[in-house]
């Protein structure tokens, strides 16, 4: 049978990595798909570089355009990254009428929707599976598995970088600043690490899995983001005494029609499955209304994971080719838009604050609380032994989020509230 | 469009799950296939019976063959369960070019083969993911999202009454048959609980997942069958101190081409994801030459876990019919069956051994290890304080199964051993 023909764009990691799986599982990917694949053409960044695997010379270009234009191929696999310049060559390469495969998250997050509806138009597969939790089948079991039910929460480790920090700090009691440096060293962490310590890249990772979730168009800027650069040594500490993991989670939860993204670090009740998932790790937790809870665990990022879910994708287009069906099963979001207000946000809250130690704080503390409606779960008198100063530690019950903001913007004038150390959602 | 006609085979648990979802969700489900669905009649195994659900008595009948042979039906949904009659009404059903979905994994364990042969030969498709752990979307993940990778194994908690029990047993110290009466009156488990305690329910679930992850034709006469009912008080008191959990794994496994599938209690680290499902939960692990570690955890059994599977399957159905390619994408078995033989399955061990206690027994016991290259890795003497008579645990490295069964049979005949009290697999 005719083979498919594949332009790679890229041959970093992920790229090496999907040559490596087509090329050495050639037998069983045509057993499956009835014909051969072909990686046609790639293009890359330098021809002269080195490389740790064998591929023919006259196949590489250092022209994008070379393999986007060649009328030879059907699939284009693109694992470049990058967002403005990549976005065209995709738009052109649908343009073409060929069918896309993507790891790039970045651009799914900012273009998803206008990438979607070209390929709609031209009646062509995008497919973008690896864009989140690299070797996790999370999109298609979002699109698929979840097709009946109404999904209520999702809540995602997403950043492995985070994990590894969140998880390193909390095993050995470690500041912040020693791990990330540690994990700089060790390759798990930017030299620049401001997009995964600062929640951009899990709240790009959102975007995607908020808009599958929900079937509606979900965009960056709805996402409410913190990073974890903030949480100090101390706070896990006290997550962990209180019977707590320390998780950068991302969460889009909703009710009825409404719902609301957000990424922040978030203390999770250990009992609950995601609080067991450390190191690179990722994890997807998703409760349907009819399923309840489901939890999806595997690798995050890495060569071989990634690579894996670039091929499952490609075997998903080849598939289509054969039975002429491209484009046709594409989730597109069909529910308007309607993103919860201030005072539909509601979660529990721990806050750490230091305060005068005499008598009559904690009622003059707890009379604030009250007066906003927010009910307390617990709270913790705590000596500080470095000050003169107290510590109070409360966990609050589901407060909206608008009656918390009243409540912190009312603790900035109470004087016997010496600093807000710490606030932090709490969930499980 | 013209809506999409179901007929439902079974009105229990699960069919009234189905009913609620199909019609509860009917705007949502209608937007993502294009078309109504409608459940058009209803097999019962009663009229007169009262229902939690509202539909109409003239759906009904409490002839099956009434549902396979309207002419208007195009999707048959099977959740009465049952074996050689069901057989015949799918195989009839199929016969009439109508699409199958199914939660009945004796069914597909027995007869999967006989049935996905006859739906490519008709076109038709037979989805079944409800029949392997419920609300998880494993099946399509084992088809699509590994469809690149190769599997190299399986470990599948897929029975949630024996975890119910097992867990119950390690969190309360209690009695298999103390707990075992608890969950019968709870519900979780059968007044006859043979076919789940004696693990035959998770060895047809292991057919089914070894069947899809290795792509051949597991049959159940292939799976090595052990039950949890010999599991006492005392096994799971020594797994916790040595760092485990008790669980009954279904396992399957490959090395090169050969593989192998089994269910037995197995003492799983503690620090393995799966020692952490606890209840009546089910999860399964998948291990990816190229994916890594994985895990997918969520409720394996319950009217509306299921019944998601099953309208998941529905919609993925119904989309296919749109498209015109049903009976395309099935998963068919395209690698010969090759079993590895005893020689070449191998694990740790542990073993509780009740011995004559006086000098030179532990020396007697290790060289019969060392006769048959098994090598230990741990071996822990304690006195067992109600008998003249010592105990020994035993944790082997790698042994393949048939160098243990060799040091077994020689164990019956060596003096110093009073009693082989537990041997158990050991993973993580």
């Amino acid at each position: 049978m005719k083979p498919v023909k594949v332009g790679l764009l890229g041959l970093g990691t992920v790229g090496t990595g999907v040559v490596r799986i087509v090329e050495g599982h050639q037998e069983d990917l045509s057993s499956q798909v009835g014909s051969p694949i072909i990686i046609e053409k790639v293009s890359v960044k330098n021809l002269e570089k080195a490389r740790s695997i064998e591929i023919e010379q006259s196949k590489l270009t250092e022209d994008p355009w070379e393999v986007i234009r060649d009328p030879e191929i059907d699939v284009i696999v693109e694992v470049m990254g990058g967002v403005e310049q990549t976005k065209k060559y995709i738009l052109e390469a649908l343009d073409r009428g060929k069918h896309i495969v993507t790891a790039n998250k970045d651009l799914m997050a900012l273009y998803g929707a206008e990438i979607m509806a070209k390929a709609l138009e031209e009646q062509c597969d995008v497919f973008y599976e690896a864009s989140v939790a690299g070797g996790i089948p999370i999109i298609r079991t979002l699109i698929e598995g979840f097709s009946s039910d109404r999904i209520v929460k999702i809540m995602g480790i997403v950043n492995g970088t985070t994990n590894y920090i969140l998880s390193k700090m909390s095993q050995e009691d470690a500041s912040y600043e020693d791990v990330l440096k540690e994990a700089q060293e060790l390759g798990y962490a930017e030299a620049d690490p401001t997009a995964d310590v600062e929640g951009l890249d899990a709240a790009r990772k959102m975007v995607i899995l908020g808009s599958l979730g929900f079937r509606t168009n979900v965009e960056l800027s709805d996402v409410d983001v913190r990073g974890i650069s903030g949480v100090s040594k101390e706070d896990i500490a006290y997550a962990k005494k209180l019977g707590y993991e320390m998780k950068l989670l991302g969460i889009a939860d909703r009710q009825d029609d409404e719902f609301s993204v957000s990424v922040q670090p978030t203390m999770v009740k250990k009992s609950h499955p995601i609080a067991a998932v450390n190191g690179v790790f990722n994890a997807v937790y998703v409760h349907g209304e009819a399923v309840g809870e489901t939890m999806f665990y595997g690798a995050g990022a890495g060569e071989m994971p990634t690579a894996t879910s670039v091929v499952a994708d490609l075997v998903a287009v080849v598939k289509n080719l054969k039975l002429g069906v491209n484009g046709l099963k594409a989730m597109v979001p069909f529910k308007q838009k309607k993103l919860k207000t201030d005072e539909q946000i509601a979660y529990k809250n721990f806050l750490l604050l230091e305060v005068d130690d005499k008598a009559g704080v904690l009622a003059q503390i707890t009379q604030v609380f009250g007066e906003y409606d927010v009910s307390l779960e617990s709270v913790v008198q705590s000596p500080n032994e470095h000050t003169p100063d107290a510590e109070i530690i409360i966990v609050t019950h589901h407060a909206t989020k608008a009656n918390m903001n009243k409540v912190l913007k009312h603790f900035e004038s109470l004087k016997v509230i010496r600093r807000i150390k710490s606030v932090y959602r709490v969930e499980g």
